[in-house]
């Protein structure tokens, strides 16, 4: 969606965005993408968790448990859409600090809170849809975010890589059968490592470290990082993300490259990691999920 | 196969078994286990990597890469079978001390060490069985040392741990398609971890990690180590194994037990993981895979 949309971003225009900002400097890159797709964003800072940087935009900080205050906002400005976007820790129930809104919905918060994170977030949704703000995803409102089809770096992607590629893809999307795993590491063929709870950063660290210790012994630049969400996953509550410290930690890993599921992976400051992967050596490119 | 056997055993006792010895203990665990039903074993130390104690056994000191003076070992004493038992470091081709008896299959060896760790160990012993040294493993020398069906200590099962077994043990299965891990740790029916190239202590001590920062947050003892060879793994020349070492990593990452698949894992000092897993409040079952 851009301004050459015509009537398309005038109705966009009049539908103002709320974003609930979690930590990194991502949820104001969304916001910065949504205002140039036509959006009229509104932050949503949590305090001690979201970036300063949010005042540049209409905004409200709010603490966690301050739910009554969070859809006074909302309500004011006629919100009816909102993106939860950026690393939120999960807090214990014990620990928010309810206002009368939340103190409302208590008993509710309180049995969402014995969910797993998945089951909390899908919860939360669904209170706010019930309130009428319809809870969208940053592949939505900022489309260009998501990893576009086709290579993002300078690098090329060999026959072998792509093998790895498949390989990967074929094990991710297996892995969501045990709703297990948004990652892996692939190198000739073989399976070197596999993302749980630890996330890409760690898997990525740990094959680096696997590699320096010679546990693992591989010659040059081997392996590949693949990524892609779990099949069913809601993208609007958990879309799997890349970032520069992505990018770092697959050229400490010695990889020869990343591959995103294309539309279904964020890459966060996209322009930085393009370039990054340039001068590591690293491909990057989005497949077909 | 004990000694009320009769006959079996005196057969058993005229073929000599060669067990070539990698680090640690096991390989002298697996050598009084294999005596004890009445094999006389003779070990094969490699310099630099072997326990210094198979000296209480009758055996000879090699260098990786003397393998004429190790099938004229072998054939000076008759031996027809032999275990290869304890953690190999894989040594760079370049580095062996290659005898006559490696220099005359010099080409034969540099192409096995093009390939991975498993391919390397097939084609080993593919020469070995060429000429006439049958490979065996340690559940078939020492069975006693490999999993039993049911609880190896005194800590039950709940139910709940049997569905984390059970879709552990489904989770390891299917990554047999990818020639992947042979453990996970699932808790509460969400998988925490899989190993790949890792290997089990790795993966331990990452939960342990991930609970202790509280990325991973877990009230009290949770989760299943769950171990199980990949199907159609080879168990003589690759079994998983566990020891006390697994026990303290479990006890670490704060599980409630550890699940293994009977009579396709090791367990090396039995009487001890048992011991510490007990005094841990760890159960540890073998189940039927």
């Amino acid at each position: 969606m851009n301004r050459s949309a015509g009537g398309a971003v005038d109705a966009a225009v009049a539908r103002p965005l709320a974003i609930l900002c979690g930590a990194g400097a991502f949820p104001l890159e969304v916001a910065a993408e949504a205002r140039r797709a036509g959006r009229e964003p509104f932050l949503i800072g949590i305090v001690g968790s979201t970036d300063a940087a949010i005042g540049a935009f209409p905004h409200v900080w709010l603490r966690m448990g301050e739910v009554g205050r969070l859809f006074a906002a909302l309500k004011e400005r006629e919100i009816g859409e909102m993106a939860m976007i950026g690393a939120m820790t999960r807090p214990e129930f014990a620990d928010l600090r309810l206002d009368w809104g939340a103190v409302k919905r208590a008993a509710e918060l309180a049995q969402l809170f014995r969910r797993g994170d998945n089951g909390l977030l899908v919860g939360l949704a669904a209170i706010f849809e019930r309130e009428g703000v319809r809870i969208v995803g940053a592949h939505e409102v900022a489309p260009r975010l998501a990893t576009p089809a086709g290579r993002l770096g300078a690098r090329p992607v060999s026959p072998e890589d792509q093998a790895d590629i498949a390989l990967g893809a074929r094990l991710v999307e297996t892995l969501s059968d045990f709703d297990a795993g948004q990652g892996a590491v692939v190198a000739n063929g073989r399976v070197l490592a596999i993302e749980a709870a630890e996330g890409t950063d760690a898997m990525l660290a740990r094959v680096a470290e696997l590699r320096a210790s010679g546990r693992l012994r591989l010659k040059g630049p081997a392996g590949v990082l693949v990524k892609a969400p779990k099949r069913g996953q809601d993208l609007r509550l958990d879309m799997p993300a890349i970032g520069p410290l992505t990018i770092e930690g697959a050229a400490r890993a010695e990889l020869r490259g990343v591959a995103l599921a294309a539309g279904q992976v964020l890459v966060v400051e996209r322009e930085r990691c393009a370039r990054d992967a340039d001068a590591a050596g690293l491909f990057v490119i989005g497949f077909q999920a």
